[in-house]
């Protein structure tokens, strides 16, 4: 069986936007045994939609349509998929009861065009929404005497995403061949790529039955593995043990293996441990504390802290004696130690992050260079900082000073 | 004119990679004043590849292929479109012998496959690839009754670029009618999305010579504007004009007329009013503070705050009395107005903000559900509170709350 995915919007044919939803789909239709062997890209254009959806049905057993499904002018979707099939759309009053409902909650009155969003194929299955308004669609239909099973599905990420893992999985399991393929993610912090790949490359290629993909972000080297076989179990022991020769080489760089974030991480360590954890942020203004934030239940083991961006901010927030700036300047290794050190007791917390440095484009200087970050972890009895020269602009030298500070709480913890 | 833009790979049907290429030529074909209609990925495989070919040569005026023009087994654009036109490859004994003397002059031996990267479609012109071995290939032909442009390109990024700046553009403009494409964007805050487009609708459906598209994510809405016309001062006429309609329509909901973030606009009203602001964040956990920090040259009017998550941290960092969090709750009107008015007063900034709410997915209550966040701004003089139930996830709530945030800013700076 083949998939085919059709993102649908004009602004994907910009040079501005990508379809992005595709790769999320892939991976979870691989995982069920399913190959994507067309990806299409229209806009919002009543014929071109209409012909991209006749050429799928012609050609894919699996025809998943993303986007188009809001209430706008715009969205032509279930429309055009409906003409392609040559039927017509019925309005499904229960929808339209539902949204009202929604909207009543949040007291906003309800726009006459959100009802379209209620319109049918006949014979489709409703996928409930619960993330928006507008509800996906399953059919399986016959198409010039071929099966076809047509997805529609809503285009914001996180609307697609629990809607695909919630409502679509299970039905598609029931109706392809069953096929065992287990996958591992392992991922490293703070080791540069080429050094990851290098000390992998020997192990990885020595295990030819494990499709092995290299991903690097700032200041993260993440190694995918997959493995297809005739049982759950043999597929499972190609990726556990390539999984483990890779941990064996890289040791404690090796943050997760099953698939965690690093701020997943520091935070299930800092809560076994039963410690909180303060910050105090200059040049990342908050992503630190922000990253930590994004995790639910971290007010458990985060306290908060602060984003002292300006010099006065440091001695307010984090007790920094102006001398001890005007010496040292706020881009030191002092200050981001007095940072961590004065977080952590003035927060009454187990653990201070101080992080100071130049973010950029502007304020670099010959011995201050863009990219020069110092970062500390203080837990009162051991104190840690580094220097750092991060590559990038702005914002990836944000990332990687982040990613440095949340990487030296996991070995403070280890 | 149209455009099909055919990206030929099976690596690119993975979860793991994406067509990348397409971006270059479509901002390329758009400033020749060329739509893209159509991205199709396909992978290596000779009848979906030729299957694609014929639907694109029955759709598009212009249609280029990238990739799948080495040596291998594997690369099959060339046969593929040969077969789709009903036609046979012919080798160029040129191109053989130019490839000779390129591996001698490299001291290696051509591998024989080599030789069919000179086949060429009959009728096409030669484009000579000075960064690689595959040469492309141009072709004017007829396809059921209709001039169609076929266009095959290698995919390695720095050999395609060359190649098209080098020998495509040239090609294009003398055979596609001189137009201009003139564009802008148009950003609101705080608008939901079907209200927006109940307004905005009957505007831009009156300019069907301006094609707008419709970008909403958490508290924006983006109206994406572009006309194409024989000049470039018709075209950017005919955008201006519809913008100014919009515009007029949706008032001081609009922040941005030129593709600025929110964060940018508030930045540049606080650096022209030389104002400070400083932040007091719970729910949001340093996002507010992220955002403003993201944009080059933030130190100027950002002092910095306090992610207060904790209770303890409310009353250390921003005064906040304990018995108005038992009184009240920490998710209130009351702590939102103190955060923002305290933090404002500590700092010694212009403005404050404060932040506190319930992002879940836990710790929501009947009275106090997941969602609810009060947002509050004050100047000392003014001061102004909301309440919002932010729809979605944790991640999207936080997003909501900030962009409220930011926008209470902008509308006090107004």
């Amino acid at each position: 069986m083949i998939a085919e995915i059709i993102a649908v919007g004009s602004e994907m044919l910009t040079p501005y936007r990508q379809d992005t939803n595709s790769l999320f789909l892939t991976a979870r239709l691989n995982q069920l045994g399913v190959n994507v062997a067309f990806k299409t890209i229209v806009g919002d254009n009543w014929d071109h939609l209409t012909g991209v959806a006749r050429t799928a049905f012609s050609r894919s057993d699996i025809v998943i349509f993303v986007g188009g499904l809001g209430p706008t002018e715009d969205d032509l979707t279930r429309e055009s998929v409906a003409e392609a099939l040559g039927t017509e759309l019925k309005r499904d009053h229960e929808i339209v009861t539902a949204m009202y409902k929604r909207f009543a909650e949040r007291r906003i009155p309800m726009p006459d065009n959100n009802a379209k969003q209620a319109d049918v194929i006949p014979g489709a299955t409703v996928l409930p929404n619960s993330r928006g308004t507008a509800p996906g669609q399953w059919l399986e239909t016959m198409y010039e005497d071929a099966l076809r099973i047509v997805l529609l599905l809503p285009g914001p990420p996180h609307e697609l995403e629990a809607l695909w893992k919630g409502q679509c999985e299970e039905r598609l399991r029931a109706v392809i061949p069953a096929s065992a393929i287990a996958t591992r993610i392992l991922k490293t912090a703070m080791l540069p790529e080429s050094a990851a790949d290098a000390r992998t490359a020997p192990i990885y290629q020595r295990h030819p039955e494990v499709e092995t993909t290299v991903l690097a972000g700032q200041g993260q080297v993440e190694f995918h593995l997959r493995a297809t076989a005739a049982t759950m179990d043999e597929a499972q022991a190609a990726v556990d043990c390539l999984a483990d020769e890779l941990q064996d080489e890289l040791g404690d760089a090796v943050f997760s293996t099953a698939g965690e974030s690093l701020e997943e991480i520091v935070g299930l360590f800092l809560q076994m441990r039963n410690l909180k954890l303060a910050v105090a942020e200059s040049c990342t203004g908050g992503m630190v504390a922000e990253r930590i934030t994004s995790v639910p239940g971290s007010s458990r083991y985060f306290l908060g802290g602060a984003v002292v961006y300006s010099n006065d901010l440091k001695t307010l927030f984090a007790d920094i004696p102006p001398l001890m700036l005007e010496a040292h300047g706020a881009v030191s290794r002092e200050v981001a130690l007095a940072l961590a050190e004065n977080i952590r007791e003035l927060c009454n917390a187990d653990i201070g992050v101080g992080v100071t440095g130049i973010a950029g484009p502007g304020g670099g200087t010959e011995e201050k260079p863009v990219g020069l970050v110092y970062i500390a972890v203080s837990d009162g009895q051991k104190k840690e900082v580094v220097q750092r020269r991060f590559p990038g602009d702005r914002e990836r030298i944000r990332r990687w000073a982040s990613q440095q500070a949340l990487d030296m709480v996991r070995h403070l913890l280890m």
